[in-house]
């Protein structure tokens, strides 16, 4: 039998992609930053090279333009935030009670707002159909996994559309800057509307205590 | 004492005016009726005159522009639905239990997706803040004292928040027209949500059977 040689790492090409790897991490951090502290319309190609110490070239070479850099803001923000649910730590993470993964993942939901809501807002607004995108698609597995999980009954897939329609960006974003709900009443509220979901009603629809 | 006289009704305006309000509604019920057999698209301002069997001219002369048209049929809409609910019969008007009219107020919210759904995403998607809307202040409102009317316990402003949100045109014609869900099975979650949010959970987080 003749030896296969295993296909073998470039290894001067490999240093150049986890230059490039650490590069775009760098400047989404940067761009990540500007948005928790002057709101998505300060994200420029600009302010970006500035903030991360580099040329306005270098940002352009990577994302394109100002679209793509959104673009993959959002996907880097979605992507931290199913890596917390789905192998982080508990209660967000695996480990904990599913009714408690379920609170932990709408505060956790509801905190984001405060730093990436407007370019959630915007991604939400952007879309054709805000509710046909790939993200949202993960998020509604995984609250359908945990209802089921906690053994909860109804119609599970559409109970999942339910409660994610109460953690929509732009729902959450209106309620706290325009009503004046803090934070955390929103997410004592979807706390304790979770709770009330995972509560079968009593037959005669009459509470037993 | 002199007697002063009371405002007369000058009835050759008053004819008038009951004329223009009669076409006026003449119009907004073709148009209607366009919406839900060919979707909104096709509501231009000639085919409303031709639904209506009136020259082209009187729809110009009452609704200005296309979007006039539209933002008076969506008020029209949302009207006939407010007094349904305020002041029609039992479950949705008055007189019925507040959890059954409450349910009943999400059905018929659903029912009316398959005739104005279009017209309702297309008034979400035109609004700049697709919450700070006229119509959605009298519907939370609505919402809040059925669920005070029904002793639910919870901040019940926000309560009525997350119900609402499962309710929204957007998602209820996504769920339908993308997803496949039928209409009444929507409403069956729907009526089982409300009967879960208005049963408040045991102080253990587990069920008394």
């Amino acid at each position: 039998m003749n030896t296969i040689p295993l296909p073998r790492a470039d290894d001067a090409h490999t240093a150049e992609r986890c230059d490039a790897a650490r590069n775009r991490r760098l400047l989404l951090d940067a761009a990540t930053l500007l948005v928790g502290e002057r709101g998505v319309d300060a994200v420029t190609m600009e302010a970006v090279a500035a903030r991360a110490g580099v040329g306005k070239g270098t940002v352009f070479r990577r994302f394109g333009s100002r679209g793509g850099l959104m673009q993959a803001l959002l996907d880097h923000t979605e992507r931290e935030f199913q890596e917390a649910f789905m192998t982080g730590p508990p209660p967000l993470g695996p480990g904990a009670d599913p009714v408690d993964r379920l609170i932990a993942f709408g505060r956790a939901r509801i905190a984001l707002v405060e730093v990436q809501g407007e370019l959630l807002r915007a991604a939400e607004a952007s879309s054709s159909n805000r509710f046909d995108v790939p993200a949202r698609a993960v998020t509604h597995t995984h609250i359908e996994a945990l209802l089921r999980a906690a053994d909860v009954g109804g119609d599970l897939p559409l109970v999942a559309h339910s409660l994610m329609a109460s953690l929509e960006a732009t729902l959450v974003l209106h309620q706290w800057r325009n009503l004046g709900y803090t934070l955390d009443r929103l997410a004592d509220n979807w706390s304790d509307l979770v709770r009330r979901v995972a509560t079968p009603p009593t037959t005669d629809g009459r509470t037993v205590l």
